[in-house]
């Protein structure tokens, strides 16, 4: 069991992208959702699948379990997808010794690109990098679920 | 991935007692449960802990996937269960072939006894052992997420 606490922003601009230490192709679906509580299975890079159950409110504090799946186990599974499957390539970048991962949303939601910082930590917006934007943490249409669900793309623009 | 075809009777007089192979000691609950799927956290003897995702419409054939997970780690899953968390003995007692699954349920469900047959063929009634009772496949009232929600303990009488 991990506690996760996770903020989420925009993005301003491209700059990041020079500064992207390697990335992730993800493709992850949900198979339950209820209660304070969701089951989601990701694939990353065609290669290794991970069951995540995550229990509690949505926002920045929450029980998570995560257990690895045999990958063929993971594709049959998703014709099960409840919503979409979630297709996104996650970029890994490094900022005042805090790693933020940045997601490229391809497939329905391309054009959408969210910065996730995930810390203890308090961390004051003068440390954060200047091509972060606005913060969504709190933005209900941000919500992984949401994005599993929604027809609509949310404000990519910072 | 496995289908499963279970079907599920009640049963008759304390006959079966004597045919006892052996006896497992389960408590379990869910996690999640909607549209066609529930995910099923089962402890059994108190050692080994086991993840199961089933797919499908209730009653005979579904699709299930099942993981071991850490037991300490099930154990804290505990707090996060929907509905009530089942107690039960379940007995093996094998009849022409076929093994027979004798589930005594103890807490709040306690006087309930339900028999499960899980086999791919269609077994004619003239094959079930004597101790059989009146099948309840299709009977909601007995469908292993009803046992977990409902107030009543549903009639154990044959």
């Amino acid at each position: 069991m991990a506690k996760e606490i996770e903020r989420k922003f925009l993005v301003n601009g491209q700059e990041w992208r020079s500064l992207v230490e390697d990335r992730i192709r993800i493709r992850q679906f949900y198979l339950a959702s209820n209660e304070g509580r969701s089951v989601r299975l990701r694939i990353s890079d065609g290669a290794v699948a991970t069951l995540t159950l995550k229990f509690g409110l949505r926002g920045r504090e929450r029980d998570e379990f995560e257990y690895q799946v045999p990958l063929a186990e993971a594709e049959e599974m998703m014709e099960f997808a409840i919503g979409r499957v979630i297709e996104k390539t996650r970029h890994h970048v490094s900022h005042r010794g805090r790693l933020y991962e940045i997601d490229v949303f391809g497939g329905e939601l391309r054009g959408l690109i969210i910065a996730e910082l995930e810390t203890p930590e308090d961390v004051p917006a003068s440390e954060l990098p200047a091509w972060i934007g606005r913060e969504v943490t709190s933005d209900p249409r941000y919500y992984n679920a949401s994005l599993a669900h929604s027809d609509d793309v949310p404000e990519a623009v910072a």
